[in-house]
């Protein structure tokens, strides 16, 4: 019933000086960082299911927010994506419009609801970064490799039975994660963490005003979701100890299923959160 | 007789979950991608003295400013920096602690006062970016390569009658901006631009509300300015046709002189502007 | 009936020091940059016909070898690799195991057999291009990127009808070649270029002592070639003014079809070409 | 008495199709990659006095090479360079003319001469890279950062008392080696593994042709050397555990006093050094 988000968030000019999306203002506009949503991404993802002590999750849920009917529930997740805007343009220069993310997700739930709360995520380009930023999704820089998916050959990896995909993190030179996973057969559905809203802290750092205590929450709104070939295996995960003693309390205490598949969204926006009752 | 800008961005925890100056919060609040200004900054720069039309660089002004007093008077600096915060534990890792900026500069005024527009800014790490975001200054992605200061020999570049530096960026692969300064001589005096007030736009991009428009005005606070061995000389700016009209407008319809010194600050914070009588 | 290649470069140490296939000599030579061949490559390949002044050609082909049977043709490869040794350890280490590659082939041949001489190629990871300078492949470090295959979605591009495929190679900053593909159906063939051996100049800098010229020439030796889901279309491609007046000298004179397939192959060794009657 | 070495290297045409001192061969020469010796090189160099376990020193020497007066002796060097030909046109792009270095010397003899080995080095550009394997120097690619030399302000380091320089190897995204100097006076001598010549050894993988075994040794011929501003200090270093065991074992046993200093040679070429008497 209320307008979709992207429809809020025009940036045309109002004869009040330069605008645009995002920094940096211009005259015409056109020379902000960041399109408006929507948002399209296409990816292949290697996604391992793990647990992590429930108590270290809860410390990462801001009010609002609790562990819900899975405490412990986590995910380590590789994705290699393209992305373009509703014109498309960005997929004729791939230097644009490619990037590699890690991340990963706790189960969480909001007034009921299962979602899932990423308390941490690396990607390699900047605009996605600054993107996450907005969305208050928690992106820094890191160095993201990933088994390529479906290529021909001795040094191909394909989804089929013994296919193993590699994936791994680096921040600022220093190894922080490593897994793998070797396929055992085709899945029927997909992981249960990539199936329900991401939900966000929308924090502002202080520069001229005092920071807003706790941050509003918002909801990703993705629509035109696609999962295609999906297929799981046994999987590895080690976190490695380069990173503060906050990153390393979210480590495995059991690894799950891996999980190798496509995947589809477009990102139109989000949605606040109220405050339930507190 | 305002409380100091830092005082008011503390991030301690308040027993409401999560926290950090910036994102990702944690359960201490070590895990934020930025620490809290101040901001220690030591740079070797090369600093270019161009003009460009007036009525372009009018184009990216927005309410409250004004071309000052010297209309198309504009500047191109790349700047090789250290940074750290008040604890210093950065500079231990160089890895962490360095960045390259290529920017632009625009004389305005605000209020009477000369200051500074940054119209264009790219550094080559991610951390220098986003707290730009959080000042309302433009930082992008780019790689930034200016000459060595200093360094003994054949192959090295000094501050020094005949001394060559050199700079350039490049976008997504593309070369954007090619300057060089040939040194003639000491110089007395910091080149002006590089002296007054950045003012900022603090701006938002839409996501969960509207965007406000215009943006809030904030001027960088800083202190413990130093320049150190001021050369200038002959300079040549080019800006080549990689980016969009918007960029291509602020291209130099004259170069005037170059400069190259070694300059220290610490940005404290930001101060708001308010917007006068409009 | 000659022995394999790879049999003629085992790396075992004969008690004189340290060994290896490879710098670095190390004690147990495992430390040597480069594994012995056979080498294992896995790709996806983005492939434009060409055609280039004839005399152009003939001006990158070595004494031994003729333009052949279709002066003038040309093909310009992206190519997305994974590679491993006979081990496959290297997969495991995804930022270990691939790299992209840009690269020119020219038709030419040797005693009447046709084969192809690349006379630039770039890679954007240093073990392959070392292993090129050892086959006398002329590697060279730049930045490749093409678009992803496969992907599901409306940012992905898929081997389907209509379906783009776009790569650019950048250098030092500097945009070089710039390609798209938009696919019109499937192919029954392989693109010829990419269906003969490559014959390469085996260049020793002087150092110690005087370059040999001509340098010797070898051709690749190759098995288990396996080409997958080819796609053939309408392509585009453009060289940019970035480099110097020889590269320039192949410019595309007429653009032919683009091709997208799988390719696999095991490179053993190279294969000594005597200097026919001269 | 000898001719120089770059006069043996000349690389002109001579009619006998593309020519350079390097791959690519091209019509004019020009696109070789490397250009021909002599290279100048200008740097900032942190350096650490440590000993190894002679034993395994001694692995890492090839017949010829003793360990000489003082078994044992090791250094770890940071170097930030940059490097001209003769013409000196790599300095007006210092995207090219700029690279940064790790290496380990050992102390060792050939014929009563001290000089040091090379057994490990690694930069983050090709063109240095590919050039050492021309002069038998094992260049591998790693993200090499120290601390810049000279800056003003809190954030600078300068060569006084107290001085801190920090310099740190990655590989793949592991962490290899940091190490730290602290100074605590300037020094009227350069550390002594710095000043003797280097002693290669020329190894071709083999390709066509079974590898030279032992492969023969060369030292590097260097002129114009200049040490400028040498301070020394009490060093950290470590190496971490992210690479082979050969490489492991030359870790420290003992670590001595570090040194930070500018310096500038010019590499003319290599000389043979006959393996005598064996």
């Amino acid at each position: 019933m209320s307008p979709a988000p992207h429809q809020a968030i025009a940036s045309h000019s109002d004869g009040a000086g330069p605008h645009g999306y995002s920094l940096p203002l211009s005259p015409s506009g056109r020379s902000a960082m960041l399109t408006p949503p929507p948002w399209h991404f296409s990816g292949d993802v290697i996604m391992v299911d793990y647990r992590v002590d429930p108590a270290a999750a809860a410390g990462f849920l801001p009010p609002g927010l609790t562990l819900g009917a899975d405490p412990g529930a986590a995910a380590a997740v590789f994705a290699a994506w393209q992305w373009c805007s509703d014109s498309g343009e960005q997929l004729s220069d791939p230097s644009r419009s490619q990037f590699s993310e890690f991340l990963i997700l706790l189960g969480c739930a909001y007034d009921g609801a299962a979602m899932a709360r990423c308390p941490y995520a690396w990607v390699d380009q900047a605009v996605p970064l600054v993107r996450g930023w907005v969305q208050g999704m928690p992106k820094q820089y890191g160095a993201v490799h990933q088994t390529r998916h479906g290529l021909a050959g001795r040094a191909g990896s394909r989804r089929a039975e013994g296919g193993l995909f590699a994936g791994n993190l680096s921040v600022h030179g220093q190894r922080v994660v490593e897994a793998t996973v070797t396929l055992t057969g085709p899945a029927q559905e997909p992981p249960a963490l990539h199936t329900v809203p991401l939900v966000h802290s929308l924090v502002t750092p202080a520069w001229t005003t005092p920071i807003e205590r706790p941050a509003p929450l918002a909801a990703s709104e993705v629509t035109d979701v696609e999962f295609d070939n999906i297929w799981s295996g046994k999987a590895e995960l080690e976190f490695l100890d380069a990173l503060d003693e906050d990153f390393t309390g979210l480590r495995p205490v059991e690894v799950g299923a891996g999980h190798v598949f496509s995947y589809a969204e477009t990102l139109k926006g989000g949605r606040l959160l109220p405050l339930l009752g507190e």
